[in-house]
Formats: structure tokens, sequence, C-alpha cells
């Protein structure tokens, strides 16, 4: 009996979830995944994501790791993922990874993509993948100059609900690309990791300043004095 | 107090629905849609629409009119179908039209996409609006070669479903382009209508000629011999 540490890809719609983490009573991606895990290695299993995703949000490439003590074979499994998972959870890609491999731990780089939709109603396809900014007047340009602010290493406090009270609130932002595709204006955030709601502050506080109601400098504020807010 | 003849064009999800028609207890478009209108103009509307949709069948630019005698106007009502109906029913367009205009019997041109996918599962958030093809090798250049049978002025009866009976199975297909981006196969059909369920036999029977299970000469015998069915 070996143990292996097999590395997951997921995507999903959290539309129908509760988010990702495991809570009693609810549908959660976590949830899910163990069972279908469990019922197809026939032993309990309990996997780690590189990011607990909140209700609502979707995933293009989670990464999850888990250990089985079974000798399934790796293209076994995927195949039994698929045919098990439900349609709103799909595994993309499924490979055996070092033992010391941890989803979270060993992440060097997340991503994420926002996405707002510059009219009052959404396309009726894409509602649950983008939120309405109805028919206020956007400075996209401000949006762009603004989200310069945030690259590089800084104390993101500001810009986090509180959760994890003793890791480091500093991260560093490598990339913050801000496009517009008519109606829809893209988010596309890279850090070394985000804090806990870090990218919704971020977006939130740069549509602010799209609109007007805040300016640059506030951002700048807030980041230099994390213990303000 | 005066008629007017009103044209919506809508897109909707649909698969929350039961499709198209209203039937009783369950929930359909033309249902939901005529409460939302009966609410706002206080008074009883029948909607009439270009096509029925099945259950499943989504729209991105449904045509359907409407008589009323309120004399709330075109904007007003329109502001009041965004906020009311629901996010998965959205309305582009309303304006007045001609009162003998009929959104079935006067459209000249109706256009339908089909979408498969040539993988054995979907992308999670492209679910509902395709179907998977499975890991079977398919020839596309064969269901290319295939689509141009359809072409032109033909008795379609050998593919549909029998439900209208007094009104000619003749139809004109003016166009049927099928193309591949990868893993995802169009078919984009235009005819001045279509039979009950034809669309799908068309892209039905032109799967059949990819996958090498039938002949296109089959295809042309079909068309040939309405009555052979």
């Amino acid at each position: 009996m070996q143990l292996r540490n097999l590395l997951l890809v997921l995507e999903y719609d959290g539309s129908g979830y509760s988010g990702w983490q495991v809570q009693k009573g609810v549908k959660t991606v976590q949830g899910t995944l163990e069972q279908v895990l469990g019922d197809s290695l026939k032993e309990k299993v309990r996997v780690c994501a590189s990011g607990r995703t909140d209700a609502g949000v979707h995933a293009l490439g989670q990464v999850v790791n888990f250990y089985t003590t079974s000798s399934l074979s790796t293209d076994m499994l995927f195949r039994i993922l698929k045919a098990r998972l439900p349609e709103d959870l799909r595994v993309l890609n499924l490979f055996e990874v070092p033992l010391d491999f941890h989803a979270r731990k060993s992440a060097v780089r997340k991503r994420y993509l926002y996405v707002a939709c510059l009219e009052d109603s959404l396309p009726v396809f894409l509602r649950r993948y983008m939120y309405s900014l109805g028919k206020m007047k956007l400075n996209v340009a401000r949006v762009r100059e603004g989200s310069r602010t945030f690259l590089g290493r800084h104390d993101f406090t500001s810009f986090s609900s509180p959760r994890e009270k003793n890791s480091s609130p500093v991260r560093t932002v490598f990339s913050l690309e801000v496009y517009l595709r008519e109606p829809f204006l893209f988010f596309d955030i890279q850090a070394d990791g985000f804090l806990y709601h870090m990218v919704r502050f971020m977006v939130g506080e740069l549509l602010m300043v799209g609109f007007g109601k805040k300016d640059i400098a506030d951002l700048e504020f807030m980041l230099a004095h994390p213990s303000c807010t």
C-alpha cells in the first residue's frame, strides 16, 4: 500500500454551490468532490484547494491536491471522475505530484478574472458570470490608471475582510490588467496570493475611481496606511 | 383608446422553461412574458412569437408581437420590462409596427444556431448551450459536404416530426454553414421557415454522415422521397 499525492485541475460553475468549503447542510464544491472521490477510491478523501472560493465564484483552473492509498491508475480515476462528477464540476487534469506538494502553500501565483458589464441588463447566457454596472458613466482610463497603484509588494489589509489572523497581510501583485471589450470590462489580476475578499475590494475601489467617487490618491493612502481602516 | 401592435425582440435562456408555448401547470416563456406584460399594461395580453421554441432551446433574437390598447409609451414599457422580467428573459428591443404585422406570418427568414462539442465533457459554463458528441471521430469535411444537400427549395417532410397538418412541407434553406472552432462545431442555418423539429433532424442526419453511419446519397434520397419516411 503506497501513499500517493494527486493533483486535480478543476473547472466549476459556482452558481449551484455555497462556495468551496465543506459546511454542514449545504452543497459545496469541496463536499461534492470529496464524496465522488471517496466513492471512486473507496476510502475517505480530504482535498486541499489552492484557494477557497466563495459562493457564486467560479473556477477555470482550480488546483487541488489529495492523498490516496488506492492503487487505481490516474488514467482510470480521471475517466471515472469525468463520468461521475456533476455537469457543473469538471476535471480538466489529474496527475501524481511529489508528496510534499500542497495546493495552497506550493502556489507561486494565482489569477483572478472579474467581469463587469457596462449595461443595465446582462446577456441572459452570461448572467451568472459577471455583474451589471448599470447606466452609470465609467471612466475606463481612470480605472486603468488607478489599477497601477496596486502593482508590487504591499500590505493589503485595507483591501480585505478580517479572516486569517496569524498570516502576513503582505502580498505581491504581479499584474492587473483592465481591458474593455464593449460592453464588458475585464479585470485580470495575478498575485502571489490574495487576502480574504482582496480581489473584490480592489475591483470595487477601482470602480469607485472610475465613477469619480474616489481619487487615485485615496487608494494610495489606503495602501500606505493599512492600520487606518 | 387606440389599438397598437408592438414588436418585442427577446433573448432568453430556455433552461428554466418548458419551452415557449403556454401549458397548464408549467413555467413557459410565453406564459411568463404574458404575465409580466399583463401586469405592466393592466390588460390581458396575448403574444405571438415568430417560432415556438421547445424546452431547452434558447433565443438570441426571438421576435414577438402583441396588441395593446394601453397608452403607455414604448420607452416606458421597455424600461418596465427590463426591470420586471426575470434575469433569464431579456427584452432587447421594443417598437410599434403596423397593425397587420404578424411575428410568424410576416417572417421572411429565420436563423438557427446549433452547437456541438467534440469532446466527451462540456465546458461547465456552456453546458446548457451545446451538446457533447463524445469521443467519436467526426469527419467535418463530410458534414460540410452533406450540408449542401439541404440548400434550396425542398419538401422537408422526411426531416420533421408530424405536427402542422394543413401547412405546406416545402421550405427554402438559404444557407447552412458548418464551421469548426475547436472543440466546437457550429451549424448556422437560415431558411424561410422550419417544420417541427426540422433543424434538429437536419443536424442529426449531418452528424450521422460525419460519423460515417450514413451517406450523403441517403440524405438526397430522403429529400427526394418525402412520402417514404
